[in-house]
């Protein structure tokens, strides 16, 4: 009640902790459009039936809303996949960050045995056979022959169009102060309150920083070494990219293994595992409604229509 | 040149055997729309991860361009996927023509084990525990309940949607003279002259009826019953639904067991298998050419944006 009278006033002293998603700046269209379709197109995998957007599925937050991912000849994958969304804002790519960017990050799947399976030398020759993908880098790269640079750079200009402007939490930010309904503000003062802000703050609210999963209680659940995987480092085992809160709503399940089923459960944990708090059930869902308001609006294109393979492509191999 | 010479009078014989595609009419666009979001959602498989998209890709022409479809698991299919674009126009559906219209057809995917493995029961289960789902049922369909019937509806007018109009070769049908050049013309003649259009003829050259796969000459591939798997007539054995030549550049691999990986090669095969007729190459290169002149514009639409499952929705169950 005292929460609700005081209101959240404009000039709290976390507010400045967070900033609005600005929508995409200096894209190259071009690129832009050529990425689309690579992130589209199953034929950058052996199969010929898993692209990018079959884990972080553009129709779904960016995410495939499993466990852990269905890769080439339906492994299961070690990881839970995280949303593309927002992706170029964070400070490094992957759960333990081993991508220093996108462009970089863009190369890996195409070549993972267990995701698409495929080698570079076999996607660039597929690309190559298909006269109106070899005419569209030409047009956009300027190069007489496609390379993998040219793929993971335009995959990595579509993917920083990939942002979600306009949540509700940003009209607020934006000075909208009914923006936000009473429970949802109380969500957010606890969140800020708490300590939740620590590592989930700025634009993405996360993404910025690797923190260790169990501060206060380790986690029950499946615990590779996160970032000491990079490092080398004792003092980095267990620590992860903070994932981003942008959009939380559409990237369950959670935490790295994807165990945690809904938003209660995560908030939960994340009291108790890195704050040592136990949140009422009335915190819970105040904070649960809070991260709601940082769904975005979801990028919104045409469905892009792939060339078709010329009699020269390489078929796919999806049973060998 | 004799053909060059004489052009193709507006007058001929066969032009009346066809007819240009035209755009989707009485559609109800509240379906539709709820149609297209149940297209693209992985959550009608038990795995939630192959959606009718997944092997119908719209980015693709409507189909996986596979020789088999991969099914829940990685299961490999019996049979080709067949294009959804334009098959509202056939006189039925499947290759065997077991269901009698696209209503009928899209109930059997999703509980078919082999494709998304799941039930009619638990894919109602699903939807009616996504809260944006159940009002945009109870808006379209004003019931209270959600049941297969309103699902295979939607799907059945989404896929309504999915025509191809505008091809070179309906601007010449309804024109154009200069739409086809004197090569796609000179094709256009020898699919009339050697008896291609006595199968593949109507709006769809194809589509329209169930032909023998080897009339003249055995076909060499796996050869399921076809149509005497429904009717049960032995006469029906080796029958298929002619399948509609509409943007058959496409939708490679071709004839029912994609074992055909050009059209080239499907040319050669029906002039032989069929017909009787061994093309030159020039002939086939012709006929290639105008096969191409169908590909028609391809279903433009917005990527749909699916809603969010609810804590209570149940899980998919990719790996068990
Ligand atoms: C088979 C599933 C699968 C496919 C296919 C796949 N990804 Fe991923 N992606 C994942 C998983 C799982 C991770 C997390 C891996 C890790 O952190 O170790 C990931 C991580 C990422 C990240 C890092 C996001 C972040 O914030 O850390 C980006 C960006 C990304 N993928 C883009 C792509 C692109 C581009 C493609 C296609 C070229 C692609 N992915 C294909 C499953 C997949
Ligand atoms: C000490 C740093 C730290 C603090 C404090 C913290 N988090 Fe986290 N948060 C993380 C890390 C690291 C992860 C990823 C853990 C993993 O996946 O193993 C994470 C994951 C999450 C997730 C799951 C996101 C996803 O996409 O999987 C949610 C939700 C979340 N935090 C909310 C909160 C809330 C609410 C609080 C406060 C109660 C909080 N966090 C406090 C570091 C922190
Ligand atoms: C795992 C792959 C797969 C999935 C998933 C799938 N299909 Fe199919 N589809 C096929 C195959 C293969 C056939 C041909 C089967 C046959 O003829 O016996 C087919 C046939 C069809 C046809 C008949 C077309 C024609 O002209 O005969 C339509 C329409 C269709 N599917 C629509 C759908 C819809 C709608 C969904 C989702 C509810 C769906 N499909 C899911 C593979 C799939
Ligand atoms: C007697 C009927 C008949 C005649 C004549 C015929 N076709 Fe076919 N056509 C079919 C049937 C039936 C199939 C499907 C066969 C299968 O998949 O087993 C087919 C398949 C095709 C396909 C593959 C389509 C796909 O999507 O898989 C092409 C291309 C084709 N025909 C072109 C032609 C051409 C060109 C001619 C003339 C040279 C011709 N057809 C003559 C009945 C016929
Ligand atoms: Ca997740
Ligand atoms: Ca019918
Ligand atoms: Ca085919
Ligand atoms: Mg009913």
């Amino acid at each position: 009640a005292g929460m609700a009278a005081m209101g959240v006033a404009s000039a709290d002293q976390f507010r400045s902790l967070y900033a609005p998603i600005a929508p995409p700046q200096s894209i190259d269209l071009g690129k832009a459009e050529l990425g689309k379709k690579l992130f589209f197109d199953p034929r950058l995998s052996k199969s010929g039936f898993i692209s990018c957007n079959s884990c972080h599925n553009l129709s779904r937050g960016g995410s495939d809303n499993l466990s852990t991912s269905i890769g080439d000849k339906w492994q299961q994958g070690p990881i839970n996949s995280p949303t593309v969304l927002n992706s170029s804002l964070n400070l490094a790519q992957f759960w333990d960050g081993r991508a220093a960017d996108l462009k970089e990050q863009a190369g890996g799947p195409i070549a993972n045995p267990a995701e698409m399976a495929f080698s570079h030398t076999l996607a660039i020759d597929v690309l190559e056979s298909i006269p109106a993908y070899v005419r569209e880098f030409k047009l956009v790269f300027k190069k007489d022959k496609i390379d993998i640079d040219q793929v993971t750079e335009a995959i990595a200009e579509f993917e920083k169009t990939l942002v979600t402007p306009n949540s509700r939490f940003d009209q607020w930010l934006l000075g909208k102060t009914d923006a936000l309904t009473k429970d949802e503000l109380a969500g957010y003062r606890l969140f800020n309150e708490s300590g939740c802000v620590a590592c989930h703050n700025g634009p993405n609210l996360g993404g910025n920083s690797f923190q260790k999963m169990g501060v206060v209680e380790p986690y029950k659940g499946n615990m590779p070494d996160g970032r000491a995987a990079v490092t080398g480092k004792d003092a980095d085992r267990f620590n992860f990219k903070v994932p981003t809160l942008r959009n939380v709503e559409l990237t369950y399940p959670y935490f790295h293994d994807g165990a945690a089923n809904t938003l209660t459960e995560a908030v939960d944990i994340m009291g108790r595992l890195q704050l040592g708090k136990r949140f009422t059930k009335e915190e819970n869902d105040q904070i649960v409604a809070f991260l709601k308001t940082l769904t975005g609006d979801q990028p919104q294109f045409m469905l892009p229509i792939l060339p078709p393979s010329s009699d020269q492509t390489p078929r796919p191999k999806p049973f060998n």
